[in-house]
């Protein structure tokens, strides 16, 4: 195990106030900025002690759409260059999608950097709170029961893999539907029904739930006009997304576009992982 | 399979106006009342042709609070009396829940009545969106995932069998405790982790999610007292409940008494099972 | 827990072997009597002890086809009438399949007499070790995988129940045949497909695994002639079994009569539920 | 689908001869050689007909020890070179782990060469025996069931995703050791405990079963002494093997080196996936 660190937990959402709390509960020391807003915490007014951390943790993502700190439970506006400024060199920065800017500045002050959202183990885990996320989804928006229903996951990445399987284990009747033999191979195995992407429109028409994992256009006009009628299609692509919404509009099929689920529906289980991803981070820099 | 029938579907909830649909999904000639309130409904004006009919059904449950036909899709308020007095004698009428009032005046007027929610198999099979339902309260209220999640489910009888391995596939670590050796049993051979109930409050504390399924006063002060600050309590005990809320709602436990899933979250699926029960009964008539 | 007790383990086979072994560790005295075959066993010459014994433990079955005691694993024959004469009146005996003969004895010299075996915990229990000597039999037998095999399971009591699940967990496409409504919808509920009984040689042509539960004459000369050819039929029915062998034999279709495989596949686990059940029944006399 | 075409399928075990009657069930024309001791196979006397494939099919290996054909069910000896002697340029011919000699004497010949082993979806597909295999030998071997039973898979690849959930399914308690976060990530979200390598002696002690899938010496003397009495170790590594099995024998822990387990356990299902990977490789050359 570790031994107690001091960690400087700065911005971010419900997400980082998990975190703050589960280091402390961990037993380190911990301090917290620009997250006044979460119950119960009680945050520094300057970040003067930053220069002391072992490691200071900026959230997911670090910057909001302006470029500065993102950080919803706060009502102060704070540069990222402000935080850096308070740090020394050789110091540990965890940031979840650094940016360039970012990346820059803390390279040109010696700082080290790194972004535990770029680690695979991080991916990995959200998928869970992401697939629970959609049966959430589902179960909300669905007159008929996951149980029995037809289901089909599009693309069998992380995603789908976290996905088929509860699916299946709920009593749906779970296809997958995904370009590469090898991952149509490892559906199967998984006790999926596999196929492949090509001609998608012609059997897409007997499920009741469609989720899409892809991050590319997939359902067009003619796959969400091939689909049965009352389907419920959920869209887990980042930005543009694989659902041609203005077609499902057209036609009335309902569509959720679901992002960031893991934040929205297990804050606590979110901090968790990026709590277990940073201390990989700090083992293997002292490793 | 059953011939073409004629069905009369009259009151209930949207479980009647999908199980009218599906009864004509299936070729059978159906006249509804009372359900002008659910989408694209079209509905008789009278009972007329009520004498006609192979099988009316009526919803569950039959009779609202104040004995009248159970019609909340409807604006007009029916006697049972009413429906029973457009039938003839012989005739097959199938109703959930069926009160004293109703099984003596059907009786008296020499008509068939069959409560079909008095039938083991609709028990089990409404365990399914009920165990569902509790999955979506829970993903719902709690800030982390049910997978890695410490699960308690208090009783292994329908609801427990099918809500502990649900919670368990979907990586809950989960407990069941009961009574009985037999049903501990068969809760270790489902891959569950079973305790009897004598001690309960001494084991409680460490779970993040109980769910009480005995309908007897099971979660009182002592044990409430005794669970883990932030546990959801989702109580599927029917009237008076399982739970002390009044001991509850002072300690600040919080709890989720949650009444009628199968027709809250799938009211599709339920006017399926209806389905399903009412042919059985058929063709036991039949056979 | 229970306090450290003196127990005298007669008789029996690696089952017995292995509940004198899981009581000694749990911390009691063991004293073992007719057990010399089995591997490290230190055997009592006499029984002279036993009127000492807080409890006396027969094996499963108690007696041998010529009413003798059970003891495959020692040369000598033993009369249940020596162990009873050995013991005192108010002493316990736990004894699994206790015969008429066997329970008239005791009644005569006020013996407490417990039938394990007739405790319905211990039969949910057996199921387990069952139903994986079902799949290590068919994995043995099929040149297929259970994987994407078509599996019929006859009858959903205790054993279907333990059975339809692994199958299908393992990824066979699994179905029930059952009689009743209500069991059928129970193995729907866990996520398997169920038919009735009546029609089953019209349907049993696709299956690859067939296993019998029931006890009775299911699978006759009209059932087995529907079979596909390569089926493996397994019978679990006790004597005298639900198969015709004498048409499986004329028909060429495989079949295993697998009897008591709880004690062949797994006489450890056997061994520790039987202790478990000794556990339960004194844990109620005390109670 | 494919249009029937001409096949020739070459040596080989009883995969082979699964796999030229599944071939011939789809409606191809399919000439065997070299497969006479198969039940109920014609084969051909010369090699003459070769080269009117559309695809000629060598086994898996395609050659045995001493560089012939392997062709365990054939009394004759055949030359890798003969075979290629009565093909055409340009023709199709597929083997498992073809060697360098065959590699480039097919170069030479401008003989169209894939090695359907080499394919990651077949590996994929033949871990699902490999794991079902596993399972079998552990059954067979130990006297505890599945069920309840500690089981360790150390390496979390192809080989561990397919084992890991299976045993968790049949109610083993399941354990995974892997170097990598990331597949520690993945064998979490699928239910399972997860742990690295590096102080794996530390905690093997509680195993009932230990399987290793990684091809590298992982099970040395100190990991092998710190088991408990009466494990079972399964070893999937390729030669050279992944335990030390003379400080297994030393130490008296049983050690059960199981190769090449799906054309054992299921040589009808390998035969199978060898036709679909054929099939993709043959789309491909089409597509």
């Amino acid at each position: 195990m570790l031994r107690t660190k001091n960690f400087w937990v700065i911005g971010g959402d419900p997400r980082q106030a998990a975190l703050a709390e589960l280091l402390a509960d961990d037993g380190h020391g911990v301090h917290t900025f620009a997250l006044e807003g979460a119950e119960g915490m009680e945050c520094e007014k300057t970040l003067e002690g930053v220069r002391l951390a072992d490691c200071v943790v900026l959230p997911l993502p670090a910057a909001d759409g302006a470029g500065k700190l993102n950080a919803p439970l706060s009502d102060e506006v704070c540069d990222l260059g402000e935080i850096l400024e308070a740090m020394r060199p050789g110091q540990l920065l965890c940031a979840g999608m650094a940016g360039p800017e970012l990346k820059s500045q803390a390279q040109r002050r010696g700082i080290l950097l790194r972004d535990y959202f770029a680690r695979e183990e991080l991916a990995v885990l959200n998928a869970i709170p992401t697939a629970e996320g959609v049966i959430q989804i589902a179960m909300e928006e669905l007159g008929i029961t996951l149980h029995d229903a037809r289901a089909l996951v599009v693309g069998f990445g992380r995603l789908g893999k976290a996905l088929g399987p509860r699916l299946r284990a709920l009593g749906a009747r779970t296809w997958v539907a995904a370009r590469s033999y090898d991952q149509r191979a490892m559906a199967e195995g998984m006790g999926l029904e596999a196929e492949g992407l090509e001609r998608l429109q012609e059997w897409l028409c007997s499920f009741d739930l469609v989720v899409n994992t892809v991050p590319a256009s997939i359902l067009g006009v003619e796959e969400l006009a091939a689909m049965k009628e009352g389907v419920l299609v959920i869209d887990l692509a980042s930005r543009p997304g694989g659902v041609d919404l203005s077609a499902a509009a057209a036609l009335g099929v309902r569509v959720i576009w679901a992002l960031s689920l893991p934040g929205r529906v297990a804050p606590v289980t979110s901090g968790r992982y990026i709590k277990d991803t940073v201390y990989h981070i700090m083992e293997e820099l002292e490793g």
